[in-house]
């Protein structure tokens, strides 16, 4: 008897919803919209309506559902309890026992959707074929994930694999999102890189196709280094040296088989992973210095594959 | 009926032994030389007849001893073979199988020392209580170990929780033992503690109780800051400053309960926990903030603990 599964990504804008079978295939994926408004207290009821109607459309029977797993976009407490998704305007949710009574109790597992995605890519993505996953998704900040055995290390206040925090330049004067100063995602995320552009531009005197306004973005230095432009090169070499400092430090804390590097920022593709492996390499431990950093697969289906690989096991 | 498990902390001169019952109990512990010559090759045979002549001594059947635990001061790769003791002699050599063999079949379980220091103290010491503990041994070198629901977390190459590698600071120009520059191992190991009291003097105007030659050492640095030295507490505080931004570093990677700190320069006392815990809430994710640090209890016998626990499971 064919058994189903659903794992669901719980984003500020959208959720995205897929429908797979008990052998690890994905049959159906589609989105719904994030109603965050009244505190977002529809989201669930608009997840587990969504849901039922898919069960209904392909005639699957209730019994045959093995679970559902959902990641969502802040921290995960132990016993599935999810406290405070800002985005959301979610205050402490239990989301497991209230998704899965709208589900008349179908089990339903919750995890941290950079946990989720790291899920995802060690076990259908950049990291396939690897138990032990570090994932650093460069995004508008810098999240990570961390799979060790095959499993989210979460952490005990949620806190695993944030490592967009880790302090990496005890020089920094501007503040970091999180209050502090001098965190990895201050020079890392695609705000971050930016951020350094503008800086670099500011002091430059040499010839650059890169332009000190609104239009610099990470892309945007990417590409120009890319084609060769010395200040953008400068740029990229100060972010590779900065990353790969950090996942030197985090080789040496849990010593994984693979890092997976995902996220908006990773589009550049290998110029990031030459670049982030070639300071990696000069910085880390001998033991650790052989492990490959691999780019990421899955795209925004990261997360969605990893929630329902939680309840696959 | 009892039954009985021996734990074994392999040092380079001294092999401590313990024998405890099924209950958790330590009955009995003793030492043997390591002999290291010749490659150590009687290392092993030595500990198998101290073992079988204990098991005599107190009319153990064999049947009712649950097996060995071993700690080496190496390496310990999957498969539980250790890769290289260097103060051993010992090339790659299959701890497991070799010492089963030497007793009989009796199952021997074998674990990184600064591993099982780490499982002991989170068993029987500082982080007693605990399931998620990161423990911090200042030494001659800076090891760790990193307990993760109660197991041991050794990493993919063996460097789970090699923390006193982590890259802490740019600018350093003397290398460090591993080859590298900058590594925490540098500053809060008692070498590296007395490394920067000789930098200090070198450029100090200042009264101070501390004299720059051959008796400078970790121990008369925190002794002289306990007495008010101000020279002495500037190297103190430069001490914690670098050591709990590494722990700020390891808890957005891990994010464990407790951190706990042993190894001889621990036995400063409060004064330690106290200038490491003010730094590392200074510049902690605000999650992790209050993860405690403890002083480790178990002093010279937590590998022995440590290394009975992986067979008491």
């Amino acid at each position: 008897m064919t058994k189903y599964a659903f794992g669901i990504d719980l984003g500020g804008t959208t959720v995205k919803l897929g429908l797979f079978d008990g052998e690890e295939n994905l049959l159906d994926k589609w989105e719904i919209p994030t109603r965050t408004e009244d505190g977002g207290k529809e989201i669930l009821p608009d997840i587990a309506k969504s849901i039922k109607e898919k069960v209904a459309e392909k005639n699957i029977a209730k019994e045959d559902v093995l679970g559902v797993g959902i990641d969502v976009p802040g921290p995960v407490l132990e016993e599935q309890v999810v406290n405070r998704c800002v985005n959301l305007g979610w205050g402490v949710i239990d989301v497991s026992k209230e998704l899965g009574s709208l589900l008349d109790g179908i089990v339903v597992k919750v995890s941290n959707d950079a946990n989720a995605a790291a899920l995802g890519e060690q076990w259908k993505g950049g990291g396939e074929g690897h138990n032990n996953v570090v994932m650093v998704t460069l995004g508008t900040g810098v999240g990570g994930g961390i799979i060790l055995d095959g499993k989210i290390l979460s952490g005990v206040h949620g806190a695993g694999g944030e490592i967009g925090h880790m302090k990496v330049n005890d020089e920094e004067t501007e503040t970091c999102g999180c209050g502090n100063k001098g965190c990895l995602e201050q020079y890392a995320s695609a705000t971050g890189i930016t951020r350094m552009g503008h800086k670099f531009l500011k002091e430059n005197t040499r010839p650059t196709s890169l332009v000190d306004d609104d239009t610099l973005s990470s892309k945007v230095i990417f590409d120009a280094a890319k084609t060769g432009d010395e200040v953008a090169n400068q740029i990229v070499e100060k972010f590779g040296q900065i990353l790969g400092k950090a996942l030197a430090n985090i080789a040496v804390v849990v010593d994984p088989d693979v890092f997976v590097i995902g996220g908006g920022v990773s589009k550049a593709g290998q110029i990031l992973i030459d670049t982030v492996g070639k300071y990696y390499r000069e910085f880390a431990f001998h033991a650790t210095s052989h492990i490959e950093l691999n780019l990421a697969k899955l795209g925004n289906d990261a997360g969605m594959y990893g929630a329902v690989k939680t309840v696959l096991g």
